[in-house]
């Protein structure tokens, strides 16, 4: 029999290298970066509906975030939101996730990724999911493997074992490598890039998170065991289960774990995936003139090349002229303009940084 | 006698190198640039006053550009206002001019300066302008000639004679030179920079008018017929005289002329002086901070250098955030942000070309 298909769609993050654009009310999954239409949340979205109806869907997302996650995506229904109380990295959020799914279907699977990321070949990434899913269904946790095109340094990796039927062992999780190492990786074909994308029946979910993580599997059957006393109790009991839980990613929790026990299979995937980490990868996947520029706006330029301009002002009126300049990222929001050279986008987490320390709230 | 004198502040320029500050409305000199306090305009008319009070000066510009010079210098009398109909270079305006004052004085001094130049030292140049008073009242023309504090190639030159007095005569005037013979000017100690100031009794340099330039000398003296005829005949004549005077420098059209007859002397000035002539020298001037940068408006920077922040939008509300980079310049107007290589803002002409082809005059 096929089994339910649930997603759980990761929307806590604050995307600070994206700022301006990304901002602590409008992270970056609610902004239209990368070459795709809409948010980043509605293209996840879009690309999970062949494989999940929409009233099965759920958005594990901070607080702050849900009026305006909600607003963006009117599609889904009122119960889709799983509000955070607080952020306490992946695991947490996925252990309430399962426990929801298994509560309503323990064997039902659930397909959890990030709401943050680009693909480039939403058909293949489907076909990859469904194999996913029906390894899955065959009562094991699966990973998405992306096959990578270039030696990255700036992603963790899978190490693939033997391959059946598409299917392969997972030797180990491995952290960003060094240059000469990701050539290695890149070069072997037996690593891939780990996107954070996971398959995994919801019960069997809860059982792993008994052995890796007892308190925090303690935790999630206390607070089933108060959702049975209805919605008051229950969402006490959410905020008890936050306040108290471990802040720990669901790869170090659980993953590597189940992994070093033959417990945990991958899938490979080649669909164009990129984890959209910067301005720097949001340039690399536009569409460039002869000159390697990529422009979104209103822009003239003198002698320009190998730059990004990104006019996300709400009347987009203003002219970008570019004289002379190289390898430059320029960003205009309504209220800042972020002028930054490409491979040293990532620094603009110390812009973030400085206007905190300064108290410019009205800037985060 | 104390000769009586005039100022002719030249206000017609254009300053597309200055874009997007400078518009074709509101062009350099009517723009707070460079270090000094309000328009570049008022800074030459405060500059001026010592030695010409507001009822003696004289603004020539273009018609265009009348209503807002004037609402700049609400000081000056209403008859302050030279209308140009026409953008004929300097010679004609300045023979106008000259015609104007020597209508009232053929033995006033007039005092030519452009209205879009940088002096940091105002004191020192009224001194200058004092003693070249003093020099043309005996009746002689006379100009500044700036003392270098470098091997600058970005302006013309004055080939100093033999000094008496104070006073150099006046050997050649010479083009931009290339850098080495700007180094060998610099080091000789004979050459100046030419500001374009010039000093003169309003009556003699009419005569230089007849006999270097004898066509416009007598369309000068046709003007001034006309005149006597009341205002109306006077508007039409110069209509008339702009329509066909030939569009020339004063420095091609006279006073290369005359100082090959040595009837030229130069007045030599150190004052601190500039011809802000691009947003590099505006950055040159600023006071810069530790790594070099100079920032006019809400700036925050990570590991910039040698750069330069200019905002000039009317709320000033917008934060400009630098990541990584350094020789750069950028320029925020309402409706235009400029991003330029440091030493290559001169080619912002060539975005203003662009625009124009495009016909983007809102922007020009």
């Amino acid at each position: 029999m096929t089994k339910q298909v649930y997603a759980v769609i990761l929307a806590g993050g604050s995307g600070s290298r994206f700022w301006p654009a990304s901002r602590t009310q409008r992270p970056k999954q609610l902004q239209p970066l990368g070459p795709g239409d809409g948010t980043l949340i509605e293209q996840t979205v879009q690309r999970l509906l062949p494989i999940c109806s929409a009233e099965r869907m759920l958005i594990a997302t901070g607080k702050h975030l849900v009026e305006a996650t909600r607003k963006i995506l009117p599609g889904l229904p009122e119960t889709a939101m799983l509000a955070e109380p607080q952020a306490r990295n992946t695991a947490p959020c996925i252990g309430w996730a399962a426990e929801r799914v298994a509560r309503i279907d323990p064997d039902a699977i659930v397909v959890v990724v990030p709401s943050d990321q680009y693909v480039a070949k939403p058909e293949a990434f489907t076909d990859a999911l469904r194999r996913a899913i029906d390894v899955a269904s065959t009562g094991v946790v699966v990973t998405l493997g992306i096959k990578p095109t270039r030696a990255e340094t700036g992603y963790g990796y899978l190490h693939a074992g033997a391959a059946e039927a598409g299917v392969n062992e997972l030797r180990a999780f491995k952290e960003k490598p060094n240059r000469k190492t990701a050539e290695r990786y890149y070069q072997s074909g037996e690593y891939f890039w780990n996107a954070g994308i996971f398959v995994f029946p919801a019960g069997l979910m809860l059982e792993h998170f008994n052995v890796c993580l007892p308190k925090m599997g303690e935790s999630l059957a206390a607070l089933r065991a108060a959702a049975k006393q209805g919605a008051d109790a229950e969402e006490r009991a959410v905020a008890d289960f936050f306040a108290n839980a471990e802040s720990i990613s669901i790869d170090y929790g659980v993953m590597e774990k189940i992994g070093a026990k033959g417990q945990l299979k991958m899938v490979p995937a080649d669909v164009g995936w990129s984890d959209l980490g910067s301005f720097q990868t949001a340039w690399e996947l536009s569409e460039h003139d002869a000159r390697g520029n990529a422009f979104v706006g209103d822009v003239e330029q003198v002698e320009t090349s190998n730059s990004y301009v990104l006019d996300l002002r709400s009347g987009r009126t203003g002219l970008t002229a570019l004289v002379g300049v190289e390898d430059l990222i320029v960003v205009h929001t309504d209220d800042a303009t972020l002028v930054a050279r490409r491979d040293r986008c990532q620094e603009v987490k110390q812009i973030v940084e400085a206007l905190k320390a300064a108290g410019r709230t009205d800037l985060l």
